[in-house]
């Protein structure tokens, strides 16, 4: 399972040097994985009401600029789950633009509950979210 | 030679979970950047003026999120050169609040021209900008 | 002649009270100017290229807060010339939210040339610029 | 009673015309908010634990852009009251750089209760915070 969806690149989104402003690339991949749990039938709301969690923090998350991306282009943004450890899933996204990959991005999340106010915890992920996420296997 | 910056966090850094929205870590990263630079006595004018460069935007960025930052926190960034190699430069970035590390970060940049307009081309570093900014070797 | 775009509201638009944080619905109010100039066949390239622009800089901008937004809301941006004065252009906006008024802006520009690098200046709107986008008659 | 604080204006502040992306003015606004408040001895976190409040929302932001702000620029922001209505606080901007004011802003801002989840509800101001936060007689 992948989704994909498409964001335009804004003028604020771009810097004196006419290129994309490099956090932008992570906004994009932490909308990428909205839509991907949205897609997955998991939306944060339902992650919260039903699971319990607070969210999926970030633990780590790296991106690779490969080609520049400028003010009018339309970012084609892939995103999947990359892989699932004991308590901690990637996510790998793909930011193309006509059709040349443009950045590439991982992030490492967990599922992550507020046992006391303040307080931030990791939970391995439920059978129910693994079953609806499954890992995508890449070829190409 | 490292730099350290003094970064207020706001209402607006932070997201419905109460803790920093994650892409601003690298925004601060680029913010640490600058300001080192500053402080190494090569400004963004100068390189643009004087070596003639487009800026040093990113081939890559890692980040490590290790603790929750808050609105209201005051984070002291430390911002140090980790690495040069042949075209790049790995830049360490180091959030901490309160004396605890709550992030690390990693950019890998390019020095850029731009041989004529719409393209971008790496060169390698300048000595001048070289000793300007000396390897930082973390000890600890 | 008005232009509508659809925006989704995502996760880092939002702040700790759960609602949108204010300064992102200037950034959407930026993003509806540029898509109605799209629309009306001047995109920014154009003005910049053809008619020897720097862009449309601010220099009002207004904003009404009507109803809450929140992550998951989708936002209806109906964009559109209010009037034109001499040297400014007054761009209306109107977000709803399931055909609910939830904010309103209005933005003031001027267009702007670059007599000499680091100066702006103001001109006139080309007739062309004033025939591609009248004023639109706000019934209702 | 008035509150000053200074903003270094960064890269990815700019955009491509190399001046401040305007949204960003409402950003810098917000945070001037928040500084008088504290300087008040009203932060948000009493506001919240003491007064019951859920924050500020705004229903209103006006700003003017008078002078272009750019990369490297440091902003000094006086934010004040200017006026107490009923239900509502108007608090003044003035964004100067080099001692040349550079924008304006005004907001208006509710004293938000949440009477239950998902509503927002503007209560009078106490008369502490009305004491805490007198009004600034502005003699230019």
């Amino acid at each position: 399972m992948k989704n994909e969806i498409e964001i335009p690149v804004e003028w604020g989104d771009t810097d004196p040097a006419t290129i994309v402003f490099y956090p932008n690339y992570f906004r994009w991949f932490d909308i990428g994985t909205r839509h991907l749990l949205d897609a997955a039938g998991l939306p944060y709301k339902k992650l919260i009401s039903e699971f319990g969690l607070l969210g999926l923090p970030l633990v780590e998350a790296n991106g690779k600029f490969l080609n520049p991306i400028r003010f009018g282009d339309t970012v084609r943004l892939v995103s999947f789950v990359s892989s699932w450890q004991r308590m901690t899933v990637q996510i790998g996204h793909r930011a193309e633009v006509n059709g040349k990959c443009c950045g590439e991005g991982l992030e490492t999340r967990v599922l992550a509950k507020q046992p006391t106010p303040g307080t931030i915890k990791a939970v391995p992920p439920p059978e129910r979210i693994l079953q609806a996420l499954p890992v995508y296997a890449q070829t190409e």
